[in-house]
């Protein structure tokens, strides 16, 4: 039905586990939207409401859903897409915009909103102590969509100027030797002490974190749910008897390694 | 008191502004926790409780605040320090474990967790569209920490590599020019028509966000509370009629670029 409203657009961030993530804005945006779109899983974490459509799609549909979602918002339908973590971190938030652009002129007279949530890096590094705690980088791993010469040269890039790194998309069917490459990439521009850090379903029943060194780092741990963060040369270790240490990245830069 | 527990620290991420980004995981912590630590303008942000304290102290004295909350917890108590945005990133979590590991042994024996929250450029990016949908890096401007000459070598860095660019910290009282250097250095790799973005108080009353572009950046916008975004080659605008436009950079990269 054509409203007297334009319709609504809302992407929203989940956060990456169970409702302990979920931001009052999320909750709202999912409470009045007619109609919810989204991957299937991540649609299932939302709880059923009366009178609220609900359009699961695959992974790896983040365009054609994305189309979909506009098309129904345009028919003056309050619609929510949803999203894993933040939906500006390599998830839905750039394939509306792509659809937006390549779009009809009526998608662009849309009201567009984007509800911020809590993306993996930041969870799997709260689980952990402050891995992040001084500059870093977040980069996908996926060569879908760009060549792996360039996820080279941004690791090259990002290490050898000391930022730690967040890297999202490890691993996939189609893509199983570039985590691996990646891995042996780093190594040589950092010690092999340098610790790195799986995260994997942080805050739902089968959450997973663990810790290794550089040098033992071993890339068959990874899956497409992993967050994997790869500290710097400043990147230091707290033992804790009878605890899990703490790993974190110091505000201040030594000397030798400036 | 000496309880019979150990004590514990929880360090709190409010996100950016109201509650609207407050996690039911941070309200459940600020809820219990029987002393509040802070700076001021952010424990002002949590509504008083009976029976709970707090120890509001100033901006730029993180480790001194760390360490008293840490040295109130090892009392056996439950202590709550809140950070603005997320505590992994340029705030509170790290100043704590820097705490942990100089401190006594007992500061290793306290249960220690960390909140993540919605940090700035999560909620500068959803504000403006997607600008950070593809490989980015986060990094503080302040030198008080790292010298100069290592701000311009990661800003060379990131720029060159196609990272798009949130900056943190742009400009306090005693860092007057850098941010202006910072804006000239990036206008050496990037084109003058790169999307530069600011964003303030996102979530607050006085919220303000701009988008210039990068020959037109004028760095005295920029004040200690704003949170920068400078885009990469491939971040694109899409003009809307009567609508601010969307920023967004594409899931993929164009040949030419890579």
């Amino acid at each position: 039905m054509t409203g007297a409203h334009n319709g609504r657009l809302t992407v929203v961030g989940l956060g990456p586990g169970d409702g302990r993530y979920l931001t009052p804005e999320a909750v709202d945006a999912l409470a009045t939207a007619e109609a919810l779109y989204g991957y299937g899983p991540y649609l299932d974490r939302v709880p059923p409401r009366v009178g609220q459509s609900r359009h699961p799609s695959d992974n790896r549909e983040e365009g054609a859903r994305a189309a979909a979602a506009l098309r129904h918002a345009a028919q003056g339908t309050n619609v929510a897409v949803v999203s894993g973590g933040d939906p500006g971190v390599f998830a839905m938030a750039a394939a509306v915009c792509e659809e937006i652009e390549a779009g009809p002129a009526v998608w662009r007279a849309l009201d567009v909103v984007f509800v911020p949530g809590i993306t993996a890096m930041l969870a799997v590094a709260a689980r952990i102590g402050a891995p992040l705690g001084h500059d870093f980088c977040a980069l996908s791993l996926s060569d879908n969509l760009k060549p792996w010469e360039l996820v080279e040269r941004r690791l090259d890039a990002a290490a050898a100027a000391g930022f730690v790194i967040a890297l999202y998309n490890p691993v996939s069917r189609a893509r199983p030797w570039q985590f691996g490459s990646a891995i042996e990439r780093l190594r040589r521009h950092l010690p092999p002490t340098t610790p790195v850090m799986f995260g994997r379903a942080v805050g739902r029943p089968d959450e997973r974190v663990s810790i290794v060194t550089l040098d033992a780092a071993d890339a068959t741990v990874a899956d497409m749910s992993t967050l994997v963060i790869v500290g710097s040369r400043e990147t230091r270790l707290i033992a804790r008897p009878g605890r899990t240490p703490l790993v974190y990245t110091p505000r201040a830069v030594a000397e030798a390694s400036a």
